[in-house]
């Protein structure tokens, strides 16, 4: 082939690719003036938060009790400013097509959610020091505060699933299940940001965990790597397509422990102090306070 | 220690560290003007490729179907001239020890495979749209098309795997393995790009996923988080080691469901229809349309 | 709301989130000359060891014979620079509170400590020739030694652990954790560097794998991904909260294989040669040579 | 001094810098949604103009007649967005205290002046051309007009002042001063956007020259390194300031050469096809093809 | 030539050049846990400098009246320890050879220096108010503060010396030259940190402006591009070199005008009020209120 | 303007820009697998040189003489592989249209080159160390070579005029000019690549200073900021077009010292020992030992 056919095929493979038919569904058009959702910036914005959150542990300043409101202080502020221009972007990519562009009132809604977020972060400070807690408590090896903070891929998760669950209750859309998503990537836990989760909850190791849209979680549960809390199947339209919006992941009640790989399937509930064995699949409700378990491997 | 005992530790440690019985098997010499297989280049290819893929999803551009042509076309070409380069490496890596340099019929060959890649990238598009499709019909979490592109790892793996199974059927070494292992750090899901998979092929949160080499998958499948399709065990040559390129990898035919970290192994067949129920280990055929599950936990 | 109003929101919330009291247990303050832990500076402490122990096939350098001398030269020298810094905050990190700043001691130990490790490096590499062997001859898919060390995780999960692990034996706080949890990330294995581990040690696909704390492995075993080598509970001390330090996982003879999901919790013992099936749950020790699996699936 | 002392030291710094009398005139307020002018960006946008006004020479892409179509569009459409931007940045900044906001119509402003700068850039590669030209007609160490496009330091300039006086006739604020400003840190060369300068226009060497706010400079001209366009005196107003906008530097009609160091000062006329002589000072007229030069040195 | 002579002139290029005798006194010996002077990290010392000085102008920072404090207390903490860090650096390379390494008190030293560097910047943005003010009301050209701020090299030029000047005052070696010399490049305008500047001085475009390090410089005084205040001769000692630290260079009262390309040498004095015009070479003292000239050009 | 008019305004200029009529002579058009000359690999390159020949003042490593040969050694390696690019892209560039490809024959030349320079880099160390010792000596200001070599930018200009001038002796086109106009951009000094110029050279402050392509300056000469060594005016050929290649500038015998903003032009021949002042004109030979100065000013 000389370069002269290089550049044919080349050519044939731009027309094609760029015809209007070949990217339905595929492509999306941007709209002048319109910022774009941006992974590296939500990168930045769960940087951002991390280091409000739990500072000096993440954000690498030179940061003591003196200097702490200054940081805080330029943190706020500038995750205020990135946050608002992400949800902006988020607002602008869920109207898509609906409207002629990105509206003036969509520029004050986006602040006006960026702020309420800014105000939710002492509690969910607060909130997620009874986390680290739990997940102190909750591992012989943990040897300090610090050590769950810095390395407990846990705490990331669940950071990162706390900042979107807030902004999914504010209404802003797309940008929650990116920031989930981020931290699946990174940790291999999976938690939708619908999913409701009370205090003190923790989870060990973490990889391969998933937790269901409409999961519900008591305070002070803790669940190994591993664990699913899916749904069983769901009801379809006359159309054969899965029916949205229906409860369909299970109800984990206070204080219960689910061991690796165990996989909890359907609107079921697992009652109060409940424990659910390792590798097991579990699809019709737990008693409180039972303990169930796989049966015996044969030799 | 004074800091000459350390320089002197440290120079001990290169002379030790630098001689060749010490890499042997460890080391990969470099032949001058050869250039290098490169994990950053080759997360730029996948980038670039996503960007082509699905135009405004990924890519970040300011993209309209009035420029959309201009974009499409500085992505081939650049494309092209790192794949092109990257398949070189590739070829000259693979031919490590057998010949004298990197001569000029295998920077023909590279050109000529790069071309071709290119003029497969519509195909892609193709098949990777019923996988988009797939994903959301299959998730009532999804809420729309968008959402499925830019979120869902399932996506992510299967693009990489759809792109790394062409050039490994072009007769690219090295390159397509470590572009499914660039999707396997990113999503958990570990598919080998020798693998056949159909149309419509969708994998729900993925995490844990392992899909063998000889796997063959029909058209309408779905695989959820912690399912391996793997080899039960393979046979071995005089020298005890296991003898390479036998089929020893599941079928799933058509339409084929398997749960949370289901275990199937061996060349068996996954019968048309058939679901496979979570946390189980199926080391045998499984009938058309038939349903198998895990026995009951004890409580 | 007025931008006014926003201000107001900011500068409440930085306030709220600058008092003592809500940063409590969540906040590392930074004393004046003393390095920070970062994550960044860790990952290059890494990317230098991957390029010395596996020249040419990490880092990126055009290497040869006559000029390897000169790369693992310049490579040992950072590594050993920047290791000193990282040791010595981790030295700092974990004394927090209890002395008044870093002193010369501390930095004298850094470096003694970091210059231990460098004279292990011959050691490590020679040890991680045999995992490199292991993974080769386990997998009948892996085409080169080559191809092993660019692609396979489970070298890098396992070269991290082997690093982390030396550290942690020289009395290195923090930082060994923060490796293997970049390996765990990365790979989605998760391997305690207090773990003890053989040689010809390897591990297939790998994502899900927790190998715990205290869990001791023999030479040439096999481990699929998703098993956990877990504990199966442990004692409290009068106030309800973990004993720390207590032998608690389990304990895998020379040629053990375990298959993918399997979980084995406790201080039991899996004797020499003996098999462990995928998906199944195993509490009570396997005798020698013994091979277990999951009870026939209901269809 | 001990830790604490220096802490004070740097809070009293902060509060002292931070009080508002301290920053009266120096200080720029941002207002929330504003976009800043931003040095890095308008590198960028240099950068982007040149790679379209000189194909293959700048950008460093690898461009051919072929796919040239593909990068100019995706040059002048990120060119478009990035100015628009940046203009935006520019009209705000002007308007620094008079108005509340940057409004919808500033924002339909800056697209429509970037918009019409874009059309005016085969303009101004018309006008370049000749400028190139005229460099390598000039000059016998010129070996080819890439040569010149790429090494020859009045290139850049020029194209910086052409592109600068472009958008100043828009009338674009600020930016256009920062363009020239960023080529007279790179070239020692300091042409004011303002000036008028003609076609086949060439500087040789640059560093110190110096072309004026009210210069008028013909077609054809040569001006070499250390040349100053300067104005003699300004008369001031009744506050003792200098009144700004009168014409106050040189007018240099066709083909005039002047010759390094020269200093021409003062509204006067250099006549057609005048030569100044070195290292000269000019504030009188010079008539049409005269030749003026410095006195004898003593010896 | 084969790949192997490469090699064979590669190393002993290598071995020549590593040779001690080759590169005596042009070799800095690097010694252990020594910071080293940073040309990188002063460019962001500088950056940070002008952040804090000119809040809003540099800096690029969402800064506005209420946020303020953050900022210029993140900034100032971040300047602290980036200059204690490069004061070491420069006090440990001033002492190359004298003693054995970088001591607890030097570094005490370095943040005593730092400290009180600090704590002059109020002074600091004082003094640049004034430069600001004169640079404004002496150019005709000039629209506004902010204009003057961002774009004229002289602030720059000016900027860096007054910061380089303060930190030769404390007595920090080597940091204070490099700094003028980055404006230097970035300017063309190269004033001798050492010497003595009034307040609101200004330089008109600048480049090729020379201020030798025994200079006097009064109140209000004001240069123009190409002005040298230089030394016309120098003393040399018994060997031939010449006598360091005589004063060599001139002085200029309040409210002298030195125009464009003026050559100023020798400990000369240019009285109060007096005007230097351009191109002219100038070694003996000028009167008060005196204007010298340039005899005519010949025509 | 609407959105869509904004629309056709970029694809109508992009399609002007992208006729082959509008680019005529401005255009480089690049050839497949050719590499390209890059402004940012070659500001590597002199990086690398400066760090050779430097070692420990430039390159910013933690060198030793104990560690020198590794540093050394990368050092030189990555040079060869950076500069045997980059001469391949200057061959190329040069021999533009005349053959069809980037020949192997090419690539051997550029090979054979790039090691003729490196076995040049001791000479080229030796004689930059003439020319530190002579700026230390000429300037009463200058406290150590460290000074000197860090600071001085006569060092960074005669750095890359040294290296250019090897390349341009080896006959390696445009990158010699490019790598000199660095400098020139850095520092204000203009040196052709192909002036000829003895040891103990130095340059005071520099900013101005152009020495023409076929000046010839002996041993232990002296320049001031602004000296041009120019020609003086050029034969033009039947077309008018200066002839290329006659020697036009002037020749500076040893020991001559030239003063601030000296214009000297013309192939003149200033004698040995000869002293040129400030602000003067020179077109003809300078007797041997001779003081030349400008007349007295006007008062």
């Amino acid at each position: 082939m000389s370069p002269l056919n290089f550049t044919h095929i080349l050519t044939q493979a731009v027309d094609e690719l760029s015809e209007s038919k070949s990217y339905t569904g595929l492509f999306h058009q941007h709209k002048d003036g319109e910022p774009l959702p941006s992974a590296r910036v939500l990168c930045d914005i769960i940087d951002l938060a991390r280091a409000i959150l739990f500072p000096g542990y993440y954000g690498n300043s030179t940061i003591n009790s003196h200097t702490i409101n200054y940081h805080i202080g330029v943190n706020v502020e500038t995750l205020f400013n990135l946050l608002n221009e992400q949800i902006l972007a988020g607002l602008c990519f869920a109207s898509d097509g609906e409207c002629d562009s990105c509206t003036e009132s969509k520029r004050e809604e986006a602040s006006k959610l960026a702020a309420k977020f800014i105000s939710r972060l002492p509690h969910l400070r607060r909130v997620l020091a009874t986390d680290v807690e739990a997940a102190y408590n909750g591992d012989p090896a943990a040897e300090s505060f610090g050590e769950v903070i810095c390395c407990y891929p846990a705490i990331k998760a669940i950071s990162n699933y706390r900042i979107a669950h807030e902004l999914l209750q504010l209404g802003v859309p797309l940008i929650p299940r990116i920031i989930t998503e981020m931290a699946h990537s990174e940790t291999g836990i999976d938690i939708h940001p619908a999913a409701k989760i009370g205090e003190y909850f923790t989870i060990d190791h973490g990889t391969g965990v998933v937790i269901g849209a409409t999961s519900i979680i008591g305070n002070n549960v803790k669940i190994y790597q591993g664990v699913t809390l899916g749904a069983k199947s769901f009801p379809l339209d006359e159309e054969g397509k899965p029916i949205k919006g229906i409860a369909r992941h299970p109800i984990l009640e206070d204080n219960v422990i689910v061991y690796s790989n165990a996989t909890i399937l359907g609107r079921i509930t697992i009652g109060k102090d409940a424990t659910v064995g390792g590798n097991i699949w579990v699809t019709e409700d737990v008693p409180v306070g039972a303990r169930i378990v796989q049966p015996k491997a044969k030799k």
